[in-house]
């Protein structure tokens, strides 16, 4: 069918069984084609192409409400409700956002991009709608990684306690983004390969009754009893336990399956968990054989190789040099111990796994859980790397204040994407780390301003024996540097002058390092004499160099790819004032008060001025009696 | 025997049954004498004393570690390795510590404070014991409320996993600081009413072999199965699904059951979970008898009667003020629900409880978890209150980004014990919240002078209606003030001016206004005519107001009760910066880049010199050529 035509999710409730398969391809179809002109999360939504329209074929969305855990599996959502005509803006500045928006359709009644909230949330809008007496089936789609997250597991206790109606929804696809961890898994695993055992409870207690009853019929009673101790062993008994009414395994892909397990859902009172599953990738082949996660979200490739589009003769990869640079240094180093939160693949990650088998661990989507893992190894002389991204180390704030710097262990994180990452828009910039790491005492935190600089400063942190040191770096890849062969140690809190100048002082670091120099020949050309610094260390500050500059009374511009509030800018701006320089202009450039949309990152910088132009401007303004009079 | 002279846990491998018994008396005599003159947490140490011993005795600290987590039940373990002469000054400023600290004693192997962090450190721990090939038993120990914490489930799902050895011990009182909550608790139940059930697995296991040879004995055979179903319908399950062995429950009160399953459990390869039930306050009569967690932690008392000394006639606690306020508007506006985690009694919200108990949900040690519920409430026009203490909000820090500010969501976030808490010390100062809240977008953040202004905010709090919005308040009493009867609603953003002044202006809210206005007046006295500005909202700022300060050329002295990085006077340099304003003597005081210890509050605002003193110096220093000559 046209499914460009599609306005709502109503018409699907007249289509028969064959139907709806027609209709799974075309979808599949469309994504497959779309998504390889735009890149975006092929994988994911080719697995729940069939569990999407059948749950929208037996709820009525809006008024019953689908959430989406992570939410980058929402496209074929968003093609059922009236969006297939936005595709070929996916992800783009101003296009179709790749995460649920309520700004986009009122059929996304939860906007996410981190996982685990949606049972959280779930528990909110059914305790809602039961203090309204309203009615209506809420039901939260969550992946086996997702399931793993502290907050999801926090939820499934509250839920199995407080007995509300909700169809949980456990979109179990063996593979979240990297393969999946944990003893859930194993549990998911043995739920996996038991095949179908439904209401086994029921059966159980029934059983269970019957046995006092012991009479002639006491051989195939006991046959019975065997299985459904089988059955007790390897069913849903772990979610049982927690107070939910397990059903499945079932087939994802099968219509049949999913509208009969669906509508038994809707009838059982209190929480009920539907254990789904699907194949990630399904229907395109490259996808579907895919083992590394590379098919979870991909760039633009060709539809018939399944080859990558990818630009060739890149610098290395952020992720990879520091990562590599980790696992060089762990080869004459063997407290070195590498923790990842389900990214290995992301923080490339495997060459070390491959090299240090027992030096690499995994812990699934627990980003608390694995920062304090980094602390506990570093309570007894280890030096641990935890490589997260930045916007995910958001959920372990609290971990490295009260276990990670308050007792001030020698734990290294390695800040992955940090700034503006694009395409997967406001709930994956990492804009926030500077401000919510930077108040925090005993903290380092620094930032290259390429990939060499950014392997000296692994080893710097490696080798920095006096607590937590931290260093940022971005999405994408490096600037094409020559590599120094030896790693070298940089002096903590040390700046470099990248530039000399005697009228103003630009204080920047990492992405926005180009940029700055730029303005600064620019505003030179003009007049201005502009001294360019590597401000790599965010803190501690290099107060030596930076007191030599207000006492020489040049005025100062900070460029940050991060929040202004509390930000480095507001760093120089304390310093300057504590040190009683107040007759000082110190102007600050960096990300506003207000969340970043998805879009390529040049079109973001451009809509929030942390440009060229702007730095031209600000350095100008500054010193006005430098200025050559045109 | 003399406590005092005890120097290490050693001497407790030859002592008998008897001798440990009569070593718990002495034990229990000397807790409940001295927290009657200290204060403390007299309920979690009295259920702890046979199992601390029976650890002491079966594995040899510091080389096997045992990790206790929140910690505030350490006391006997602080007895056992020698420091029972320093309880005179426990929670004293430098005194000994109510948490484990490593500055202490080499067996104070994890810093703690917040819960559910030990077995993620425990993992790390045991991760570098393998990997330097040592042998060690490493042996956390967590209640049954920090157990539903998102990271201790995380950390079970990695361990249960990754099958290292470690002794997990679960210390079930059935009651963490409030009555616990969760469907974790109910398993917790059905194992505490089953009796012991040990090693159910491998007689199942046996059992289940035997089947087949169906026989004479066949109804025999059916009865024994009956009742292993049973054990299976009621036994550790839940844990053995995630991995670890499980032991239990057993009677932690029972030297002859603790050190036979301490000794089972050494010998056990792998994870193990053993299932201690303990009883809170065991020995002392009131605390045995509490059921609403108020002798987990007091001040002093009488020994005789258990009558808690408090002092008579005080203000209305700020807890209080602010939960029976909200409770005040609940019964005219239903949309007004609460949320806790796990701290109702700390937050007041027993008489909301009993008002609603429909309205108010207690999820348990899940700050995550409650901060998008309230996300997923509000999203369907409910107006959560979610009731949380600003050192635990640091849990909750990416929910707050993702859940609540991003999709700008009407949560009223009631930040308790902001500022210096006093004798819980370091790990408890609400010293970070405005530096890690004031950099979020759509956050209101506000902070009362006193208890009168407090009711209004909490009423504008849940009027507002433009997105989240956060009230801090201090631990402990308002001020006396008269209240009004009908609540108002203060404009957001707005400050008001306290004292009027011509030289230089003080910005400050909270606990440090009565200082601001002494430190004004005695300033005054020497010449300088000081304003006084009640800063009540931090975010965002009384442009206005502050722009005329700016034109006025007013230097400004800033003060606030949490960390000068990134705080509320950071605030106030960014926009005077941001306006151009560069020639501005901006002063700022707070709590310096450190972690504060506990004590008294008065002698920690002393020892960072957040005090009037301090603040006199300062307005004299920016106002020089006003002062009267001596």
């Amino acid at each position: 069918m046209d499914l460009l035509s599609i306005e709502s999710p109503a018409f699907l409730k007249g289509l028969t069984i064959d139907e709806l398969n027609e209709l799974s391809k075309d979808v599949r179809q469309f994504l497959i084609e779309n998504l390889s002109r735009t890149g975006g999360h092929i994988g994911p939504n080719l697995g729940v192409v069939e569990l999407t329209i059948a749950l929208h074929r037996c709820f009525n969305s809006p008024q019953d409400k689908i959430l989406w855990d992570v939410g980058h599996q929402s496209y074929v959502h968003k093609i059922l409700t009236g969006r297939a005509d936005q595709f070929e803006t996916l992800r783009q500045y101003k296009g179709l956002c790749g995460f649920p928006k309520t700004a986009e359709s009122e059929h996304d009644v939860w906007e996410t991009g981190h996982s685990s909230t949606s049972l959280s949330a779930a528990m909110g809008m059914a305790i809602a709608r039961d203090l309204k007496k309203e009615q209506s089936y809420i039901v939260p789609v969550i992946g086996d990684g997702a399931l793993t997250g502290g907050m999801a597991l926090e939820a499934l206790n509250h839920i199995g306690h407080e007995k509300k109606n909700m169809i949980v929804i456990l979109n179990d696809n063996e593979m979240s983004i990297a393969p999946n961890v944990g003893a859930l898994h194993s549990i998911l695993g043995r739920l996996r390969t038991a095949g179908k055992y439904n209401w086994v409870k029921d059966e159980l207690e029934a059983l269970l009754k019957k046995i006092p009853a012991v009479g002639g019929k006491m051989a195939q009673t006991a046959e019975r009893l065997k299985d459904s101790l089988k059955y007790l062993l390897v069913s849903g008994m772990f979610f049982e336990e927690l107070g939910f009414t397990y059903l499945g395994p079932i087939d994802g892909h099968s219509y049949e399956e999913l509208l009969e397990n669906l509508q038994y859902a809707k009838k059982t009172e209190g929480p009920v968990l539907l254990h789904v599953l699907t194949k990630k990738g399904k229907g395109f082949g490259p996808a579907e054989l895919d083992k590394k996660g590379t098919w979870h979200g991909t760039g633009p490739y060709k539809m018939d190789t399944g080859d990558l589009i990818k630009p060739v003769g890149q610098p290395p990869a952020w992720s990879a040099l520091v990562s590599e640079t980790v696992r060089k240094i762990a080869r004459t180093d063997d407290r070195v111990v590498a923790i990842t939160p389900a990214m290995p693949v992301g923080s490339k990650l495997l060459g070390f796994a491959e090299e240090f088998p027992d030096r690499m661990f995994d812990v699934g989507i627990a980003e608390q859980h694995a920062a304090t893992v980094a602390a506990g190894l570093a309570t007894q002389g280890m030096k641990p790397f935890l490589a997260i991204y930045s916007t995910f180390l958001q959920r372990a704030y609290d971990q490295v204040v009260h276990d990670i710097c308050r007792p001030n262990l020698n734990v290294f994180i390695g800040i992955d994407r940090a700034g503006l990452v694009g395409a997967d828009g406001e709930t994956h910039q990492g804009v926030f780390d500077i401000a919510f790491l930077r108040h925090i005492p005993n903290m380092v935190l620094m930032m290259p301003k390429d990939e060499n600089e950014g392997q000296h400063m692994v080893n710097t942190a490696v080798q920095y024996d006096n607590g937590p040191i931290a260093m940022r770096f971005p999405r994408g890849n490096g600037l094409g540097v020559a590599m120094d062969e030896k790693l070298k140690e940089i002096p903590i809190g040390s700046w470099e002058v990248l530039r000399e100048g005697t009228d103003v002082a630009i204080l920047t670091f990492g992405t926005t390092i180009p940029m700055a120099l730029k303005a600064a020949e620019v505003a030179n050309k003009q007049g201005v004499s502009v001294k360019v610094i590597n401000a790599r260390f965010i803190k501690p500050l290099d107060e030596a160099l930076l007191l030599d500059l207000l006492k020489d009374n040049m005025p100062i511009l900070t460029i940050e790819e991060a929040v202004l509030q509390g930000g480095f800018g507001s760093a120089v701006l304390e310093f300057a004032h504590d040190q009683g320089f107040y007759g000082h202009a110190i102007d600050r450039m960096g990300i506003p008060d207000c969340f970043i949309e998805h879009g390529s990152v040049n079109a973001l910088l451009e809509e929030i001025g942390l440009t060229e132009e702007t730095a031209v401007r600000k350095l100008l303004a500054m010193t006005p009696k430098k200025q050559k009079r045109a």
